[in-house]
């Protein structure tokens, strides 16, 4: 039993308000952790039907290992619960945000489970290409694409192009005129919401870098610009109001102004936009602090939402597109490392915390260093008797802020050669995986009914040198 | 002209008080170039006797330039001034930390000049050791050493084993058992001195992972083991007390509270160690916002204060070493990028900022986001009579705080297609590189009298595709 509040940091000796010390420290925190994965009574972690001793000895650590069912099942709970949701509405899709995780084995998964992706560069096309997803059902986002990302776009037969700037309407006009096709477009626009959120992690405030603002009017002048280009065909609006999404408040408040430029539009130009983007964002739960919203409440509220926006304007709701990445990697996935030196440090107050060192770091989560981010940690490969002790789980860099997770209770007698498991880490870490301090980046591995299946391989030295010109 | 002091933000609409609008726009801040950078009559920025142009023309953008006279200049002038400064006590010597940007080439530059090497990591060797450099120059840092990167650093002949914690001493002792050689180590020391610094790159206060305690007694603990120890002989006690370090009076107490230590063990234990270690974490000026020491002040204010520890306490001062990376790699560097969409975002209180993308980004410098970094940019491909604007210079991804110079003063016309060059991106740019959004990570290539050599090259998507299994 923990509790579940949210609560700030005072310092060195003090922990976060929903940090408490477990009745076991063996026991896992269920809702943290994918479907597949228990404990077995000798207290070594299982998911996907195999222990992670085993994988460990396959693969070595760290590796991120990604439960295939888990993964799956939330995509699936996402595309149901949005359809089922907006059904007497303009109905709905999905599209899974490539951001977050992407190899050709997870557009795979898309392909099969009927969901669509959205991709930002001419790589995570490629990428998602090369898996075998066809491309209608991709979204081309980005603030710079540059013109050779969006021929191939156009070349594959691209679902949508997110035009984030009236420069970028040229641009593409340009290039379809050039590839003799018209581009299906969105137009992302800047409705002046904020998420209650980290800000480094918002997206729609007016004093960033992304969309064409309504506050003034350069969004419906890119309307009017994309109307009267023949080379592009006007879509949908499309907004992303920010990450970590924990209420559907501030989503409300954006689709308000969404649907009143939607139907500003309309009355003035005559087109009415089949589709409309509801960007991502929604939140998950690193640890017991957070309390994220599921598919199926999410969509509820959001069609509630549309619904009513229709009824008193009087206007159809276009087709809604939402775009989870994290909410549906993140949870799925779990970094595996090897615990090396352990130290016990003394604090101010009288207060002690253990360093556990594990044999990643920094440059396979970023997160904590990066946006501040919490994480837990369970010892993986044995039970232990011994008392939780506070810890901190930091990387092999030399950098005093490779931090992993900075606040968990771990058993005393946790050392060198013990297993240690990160959960909810299958979305933003390896995508913003480096070689710092030359160290090679860990495989990414599906588990499933016993068998893994590696979806990107550890980095070798090799991998390193071909790089090097010598 | 511009103020040098450094100043608190207060809001979106507020500068830093060292941000002044430039009385030319095109000007270069001298202090953040490379020594053989300027810009010609026609604005264009050359380094290395080639132009921007030529070098982009060449390899592309984004790119990473380091020009190599300045680079061996600056580990040239750490090598004569601490060398100079030190002659009349125990002598000195300069370790490049290799961390703050690595090569082959690099590594051969090192042994021409004569300099030492620090490594932290099995590949840090390994490139180290490609690049011709003898291991008996290097030495092995970092908190958790694996098995393999021990016994490949005992193999090869290391200079060092900075051993951190009490677990690694017996490590290295049996590791070097079987190796049949006694270890050469040093005991990572926490004195804790914090360093007047960001928290997260501050490394000597208590609270962290680095080191042993000589407040707790584990530092005199471990200097009994060694000594005990045949398998390993004690070299030397070793601290590094932060990053971005502006004045010595912090490194003076820690080595106070070292040579106080370094007393005690030889007072107890009847073993003088030979060398003393103290560490690098130089600032550098990323802007004009800060006034760094050049390495004849450091040096010489070192060498004061080690010579009046060792005059006060009557004991010979041992060699000593220090370990510039950021302070010889940062300013010798610079990232060129390619101008995409700009968009005027007005801001409240009646400013606007330009939002000036580029096409790179956090992928490639993410110490904007990660430490609140503040760097400067010029327009490096044409002169502009237009007024400067509050800029800022943002990246590629789809992420708000994907952002690469806060706050610059830009030329107003500056738009797609021009070239862009942020200064002092040498160090802890490239090595914390990333593939987020499958982005491939530029080119690090050195220039010198007109010649381009790459010394790592651009990846190229086949590079991911090797990664993923498919």
């Amino acid at each position: 039993m923990r509790s579940h509040e949210a609560g700030a940091r005072h310092g060195a000796g003090d922990t976060p308000a929903w940090l408490m010390v477990p009745d076991d420290v063996n026991a896992l925190m269920r809702e943290l952790w994918p479907v597949t994965a228990g404990k077995s009574d000798d207290g070594v972690l299982h998911v996907g039907g195999l222990s992670v001793a085993e994988i460990a000895a396959q693969v070595g650590t760290p590796a991120v290992i990604l439960d295939e069912v888990d993964f799956r099942a939330r995509a699936a709970a996402f595309r149901d619960a949005f359809a089922a949701a907006f059904a007497p509405l303009g109905g709905a899709e999905v599209s899974y945000a490539g951001k977050a995780l992407l190899a050709r084995g997870i557009a795979g998964w898309l392909d099969e489970d009927g969901l669509g992706l959205d991709v930002c560069s001419g790589g995570e096309l490629a990428i998602a290409l090369a898996g075998g997803l066809d491309a209608s059902r991709m979204t081309l986002h980005g603030n710079y694409k540059t013109d050779a990302t969006i021929r191939a776009a156009l070349r594959a037969g691209i679902g949508r192009i997110a035009v984030d700037s009236s420069y970028e309407i040229g641009q593409v006009a340009r290039i379809a005129a050039d590839e003799d096709v018209v581009a299906p477009v969105w137009i992302r626009v800047r409705v002046g919401v904020e998420a209650h959120t980290h800000d480094y992690i918002a997206t729609a405030h007016e004093d960033q870098k992304f969309g064409l603002s309504v506050h003034d009017g350069s969004a419906m002048a890119a309307a009017r610009r994309v109307v009267a280009t023949p080379q592009v065909d006007l879509r949908g609006l499309h907004i992303h109001i920010g990450s970590q999404i924990f209420d559907s408040e501030g989503l409300r408040e954006a689709t308000r102004r969404l649907f009143g430029l939607h139907t500003a539009i309309g009355r003035e130009l005559g087109v009415w936009a089949p589709e409309m983007g509801l960007g991502g964002g929604f939140g998950v739960a690193y640890t017991t602090g957070h309390d994220p919203l599921g598919p199926e409440e999410l969509a509820a509220q959001m069609a509630q939402g549309v619904g009513a926006l229709a009824r008193d304007s009087g206007v159809a709701p276009p087709r809604i597109c939402v775009e989870p990445g994290r909410a549906i990697a993140g949870p799925a996935g779990f970094t595996l490392y090897t615990v090396g030196p352990v130290k016990r440090v003394a604090l101010d107050g009288g207060f002690t915390r253990h360093y556990v060192a594990v044999d990643g770091g920094m440059s396979d989560n970023i997160r904590t260093a990066l946006y501040g981010a919490d994480y837990s940690a369970t010892l993986a490969s044995r039970r232990s008797d011994a008392p939780p002790v506070l810890s901190r789980v930091v990387g092999t860099h030399c950098e005093s802020g490779d931090i992993v997770v900075k606040d968990e209770y771990l058993p005393a007698d946790i050392g060198p050669g013990d297993l240690l498991a990160v959960p909810v880490t299958g979305a933003y870490c390896y995508p913003l995986a480096s070689n710092y301090n030359q160290v090679l980046r860990p495989p990414v591995v599906a588990v499933r009914d016993g068998v893994i299946r590696p979806l990107i391989r550890r980095e070798r030295l090799e991998d390193r040198l071909a790089l090097d010109c010598g």
